[in-house]
C-alpha cells in the first residue's frame, strides 16, 4: 500500500523507515518493501552501506522519491576523530559514487554547492566546493603540465554570493549552458527525522535536488530535466525538523510513560496508535504560530560540518581522478 | 515557596514566569511574586519594559539567580522591517542602560561580545563589537579631534581569536588588567524556555556572567567579584534548549487534545498535571542518548542576528556616548 | 598625431594627459585635443568632472581608448573623514550615472562586482555588491509592498566563488542569458599611473570592460558586443603599475637633480627628454626577472576600499532608485 | 665602518649585504663583517642557510640590528609548486628554531600571529595562528588521551580582533600574564629591500619583535625585555618599501644605461656612485607628498601568503611536538 505524502525526511532510506513503522502498527505488518522499491545492503557495522532503487512508479508513490538510485552510507563513529574510518568513509564513498556515474577520460564534472554560508547547518555546500580538487581551467590551458588521471572539474557556490536577486537555479542553469559538463554533482544540507542521522550519514542520490528539499527548502529542481546533464545529490543531513523532533519525543516519552504506568496503558496506547501522520500534522499545527519555522542541530554543528565537508571533498577526489595521490592533490589545490 | 533549581532558562522574566504557572497548578494557587523579588512593568504593546529585582537571598534562592537588577526589553514586532520601531528600541536600550550604569565622563568601557563566529546563533557577541563605536585610541591619541560627550570604549571578540587553547576568561581578565577599565559590558547570546522569545527580547542584567550561561554555556564567570570592575550583561535568546521545546509542544498538544477529546478529559488532565519539572527531565533523559546536545533556532537566525546585533550597537552608541549624532558615528566607526 | 599605444593606464583622463605632457615636449607643444576627443570639465575644486567622449576611430587610436564616454571624477579630500564631501560625491557620482543611462520604469540592473576578494586592492567590486540596494526578487514576488521609484537590480560578485575552474566571463554571460537585464554595470579596481589618483578617482565609461584592464588583467570582455546588453563600467583605481610608479619616480628624481646641480644639468636634461614610453619599457625590462608582476597600494588600502565602495553603492542606489530615502534603503538591504 | 641607521629592512641578512655593497664602493673596499658580527653559511642552492650572530654593541651599532641571533631561510624555488622543496624546508625550519629554544617536555608555548587580516600582505600572522597544532587546553583537560610528545601550544591573532581601541601589546602582555608561558614565538609579515626575497626567505630572530618593525609598524617591542619570558620572531617579508623599490630600479636602468651609452658613462658613474643613503633619502622625500605610505607587493600575493603560512605552521608543529605524525596533526587541529 502506497500513497504520495509528505514524509519530511530528505532521505529515501527514512521515507523506507517510516512506510515499516507504519505498517508495523497495521493488522498486517510488515510485508516487506513496496513493489517498484528494491533494498540491497552491504558495508559492516562501521560502515553501513544500503542501495534503494525505485524502479517503477508504484515505487515512487510508495516511497514519495522519484524514480532512481538512492545509496545511504551510516557511519555512526564519524564522530568521533577516528583517521582510519574517516579514510575508509572516504573511499566508500568514491566507490559509490563510482558505481553512479559514467564517466569518458575527459568528462568535465560541474560540483555545485548549494547552501547559505551565513547559516552554519546551511553551510555545507560551499565547504564542499572550497575543498573540492578544481582543474578545468588546467587541463584547459596547461594540459601539458596535469596528469593522465586528472578530469576536468570546475566547482561554484551560488548561495555564497549572497542575497543578489538572483534565482540559484537561473546562476546554475546558465553557467551549465556555458560550461557544457558531462556531470553536475550538486552537495547539499539535509533535513532528516531522526536526530543520530545527522553529520553521520550521507547519501547519493542520481535524481538530483527535488524543490523544497534541503534545509534551505531549495526553489529549484536540478535535475537532469531541468538541466540537460545528468545530476548527482550528495546529501548530508545537518538539522532536524522541529516538529519531527517533537513528534519523535512524544512518542518516546509516551513509551516510557506507558512502562511506568500500566494503569493507563490502555490509553497510552490509544495514543500512541493515532495515525502518525496526524499526529505530526497536528503537532505542526501547534508549533506554526509561536515561531514559524525552526531547525534543530547538534551545539557542535561546526565542527561537524568541516569534518564532513572533508569526508565528501576528498571522496569527491578520489572518484573523479583515479589513481591521484594526496600530494597531487595539494598541487592542483586552487 | 522556593528553592535553587536548574530552571534551563538565562532570562530572569522567564523564571519568574515558571514560578508563576508552578503555583498557579497548586492548591494555593499565585501568591505574587516570592519575598524578594520585586517585579515593575512599563512600557507598552509595542516596547514592553520588565524591570525584576532580586534584593535578597531568599529572593535569589526562589528565582534561581544572583541578586541584582534584570531588565527585560519585549518587542515582538522586531521581527519585521520597521524601521521607526527599530530605532526606538534602540532608544529604550539606551536609557534602560543608562539606568543601571554610573559612569564619569572620561570613564573607560570594554564591551566584550562573547560567543564564537562559527555557530550562527552564538555569533551575537562578535557582531556587536563589529559594529559598536570604539573610541579609546582616539582619546588617548587624538584628543583634540573628539567630542567632548565621547567616552573611551574599547571591545574584543575573544571567541574570533579561535580556538586557541586559552580559555576566554584567561584572555578577558587579562586584558582588563592592562586596560582598566570603569566598567565591562558583556554580550551573549542566551537559551530560553519559549520559542517566541527568540530574538525579540533583550535582557540587560548588572549581575555579569554566570558561569554555565549562555548558548556557548560559558565556564567562566565575568562578574564584579571576578573582574574587579561592575559587569552588566546585555543578552538576547537566541536558540531555545531542545528538551524545552519538546516539553513545551506536549504540553500544547495535550492542551489542544484535552480539547478534543473530552472522553480522555480526566486522563489528559492528569497527564497535563504531572510536576512539570519532572516532565522536563524525563524528555531530557529520553532526549540524551540520541544526539547529546540539540540546539532549535529558527530557519532565518542569521537575519535574526544582523538584525538584533544593531540594535544593541546603537543603543550602546547612543547610552556610551550622549550627544553624538548618527554622523558622528560614521566618523569614529572602526 | 596619435597612435594605438599600450599606455597603461584604464583611466581615459590619465592617456589623455600622457598625449599632454609628450606632446608638450615636442617642438610644436600641445595644440589641444587630438581629433576625435572632445573634453568638457565641470564641477569645482572639491570635486572636480572631466567628460572625455572619444567621437571617431581618430580619437580612438590617439587615445587608446574605444569610442565612448569617459566620466571622470575626482575628489581629492575623499580620504579624510568628510561627511558632507562623502555625500556630495555620491549625488555627483548618481546624477553623472544618470546622464549616461537610459532606463524604462521597470528596466532590470544587473550589477557585477569583479575582484579577487582575497586580494585586498582588487575587493573593490564584491564590496560595493555587498553594499548595493539588491531588489529584483522582491520585485518579482512581492510587487505590492515595493514603491513605485524602486526598480528591479540584481548583483554579482563571480570572482568571490573563488577560483572555480570557470572563467568569469563564462559565469556573467550565462547569467545575463538567464536574467535578461536591460543594463549592465560592472565595477572593478584599476590601475592608473599616477599615485595620487589612487582611490580618489571614480570613472564611469559606457564602454564596458576591456579584456587585460584592471588590477586583475579582466580576461573577458564585458561590452554590448559580448552580452548584447548596454555595459556602464565604474572603476576605481587602487594600484599604481610598479613599473610606471618606477618611471615617474626617476622623472621627479632627475628634476630635483637638476635643479640641484646645474653643471650636469644639460645631461639630465637629454635623460629626461628620453621618449617616455622607450623610458618606461627599459624599467619594465629590468624589473621583469625580479618578481613579475608587482603592485603598489597605499598601506590603508583596506580602509579606504571600504569607504569608496560605500560611495559606489551609495551612488548606485540613488541613480537606480530614484526617490528612495535612506530609510527605505535600510527596509530593501539584504 | 659603521654607525646607527635606518636602514629601513626587517632582515639582519639584508643589513648585513648593504653594509658590504656600501664597503665595495668606498676606497678600503670590504673588509669583511665588521666587528661584533659573524656570519655561518650552511645548506645548499636550493635551501640556503645564514646564520647571523652579533655578539657585542659595535655589532649592533654596525648593522642596526640587537644584539642576538638571526638565521635566514632562502629558498628561491618556494614559489612554484614542489612538494618535496615544500616539506624539506618545513624541515629545515623546525632544526634551525629548534637550535634557538631550549625547552622543557611540558614547557608551554605561545605562539602570536601578529597582522590585519583585511590588508593581504599583513596576513601572515593570522594565517599561521589558524593552521598551527594548538594543544594546551587538551594538555590542561584531557591529558591522558594525549601524546607524551606533545607540548601544551596556545596561539592567539591579536589583529584580527579589529580596532578595538585596544594596543595589541597590551592584549598580549595582559594573555601573557594569565597564562605564564615558557616561551613566545611571534609570526610577523616584514618589509625587505630586495624584491626577490619576498615570499621567499624565513627569517627566525631571537631578538624578538622591534617596534617600528614589520609591514604593520608595529608599535608595541615583543621581546624578553617586556614580556619576562625569550621571544622567538618569525618573519617573512610580503612586502618591498616603495622607496626602496624605486632606488633599486633607479640603479638598474642607471646600470643597463652605462653599458648602453658609454659616452656619458663617467656622468653615469657619477650618479650610481652617490651615497646610496643619501639618494636613497632624496627618493623618499620626492615621494612622500604625493601619497604618504605606499607598499610593493607581488600581484598573486594571496597564494604566496597562504603557502608560506603553512611552511611556517608546519615546521612549528614538527619543532614544538617532536614524534608527531601528521595524522596525529589531524586529532589536534582546532
Amino acid at each position: 500500500m502506497g500513497r504520495n505524502r509528505d514524509i519530511r525526511t530528505d532521505l529515501a532510506l527514512e521515507a523506507r523507515e517510516i512506510l515499516r513503522e507504519e505498517a508495523m502498527k497495521s493488522k498486517e505488518g510488515w510485508q516487506g518493501d513496496p513493489k517498484g522499491v528494491v533494498v540491497e545492503n552491504a558495508g559492516d557495522e562501521q560502515i553501513k552501506i544500503s542501495r534503494v532503487r525505485v524502479v517503477s512508479s508504484e515505487g515512487e508513490q510508495a516511497i514519495g522519491k522519484p524514480m532512481g538510485n538512492y545509496i545511504t552510507i551510516e557511519v555512526p563513529g564519524l564522530r568521533e576523530e577516528d583517521q582510519d574510518l574517516f579514510e575508509d568513509t572516504c573511499r566508500v564513498l568514491a566507490d559509490e559514487l563510482s558505481s553512479l556515474i559514467n564517466l569518458g577520460e575527459k568528462s568535465t564534472v560541474f560540483i555545485v554547492g548549494l547552501g547559505n554560508w551565513n547559516v552554519t547547518p546551511d553551510a555545507l555546500g560551499p565547504k564542499v566546493v572550497s575543498s573540492v580538487m578544481v582543474t578545468r581551467h588546467l587541463v584547459q590551458y596547461v594540459p601539458e603540465q596535469i596528469d593522465q588521471s586528472v578530469r576536468p572539474v570546475c566547482a561554484v557556490a551560488p548561495g555564497v554570493l549572497g542575497i543578489t536577486g538572483i534565482e540559484t537555479g537561473e546562476v546554475v542553469k546558465g553557467i551549465v549552458e556555458k560550461v557544457r559538463p558531462d556531470l553536475i554533482i550538486a552537495i547539499d544540507a539535509l533535513a532528516s527525522r531522526k536526530m543520530n542521522r545527522v553529520s553521520t550519514t550521507i547519501q547519493i542520490a542520481d535524481t538530483g535536488i527535488s524543490p523544497g528539499s534541503g534545509v534551505g527548502n531549495r526553489r529549484m529542481e536540478l535535475s537532469r530535466e531541468t538541466m540537460g546533464v545528468p545530476v548527482i545529490a550528495i546529501g548530508v543531513p545537518t538539522v532536524v525538523d522541529a516538529a519531527t523532533m517533537a513528534n519523535d519525543t512524544i512518542d518516546l516519552v509516551l513509551d516510557s510513560m506507558i512502562k511506568q504506568a500500566p494503569q493507563g496503558s490502555d490509553f497510552y496506547k490509544m495514543l500512541a496508535d493515532i495515525d502518525p501522520e496526524e499526529k505530526y500534522q497536528l503537532i505542526r499545527e501547534v508549533l506554526e504560530p509561536y515561531i514559524g519555522n525552526l531547525i534543530v542541530t547538534p551545539k557542535e554543528i561546526d565542527d561537524i560540518i568541516d569534518r564532513i565537508s572533508k569526508v565528501i571533498a576528498n571522496g569527491l577526489n578520489i572518484a573523479l581522478h583515479r589513481g591521484i595521490t594526496p600530494r597531487d592533490v595539494n598541487r592542483y589545490m586552487h
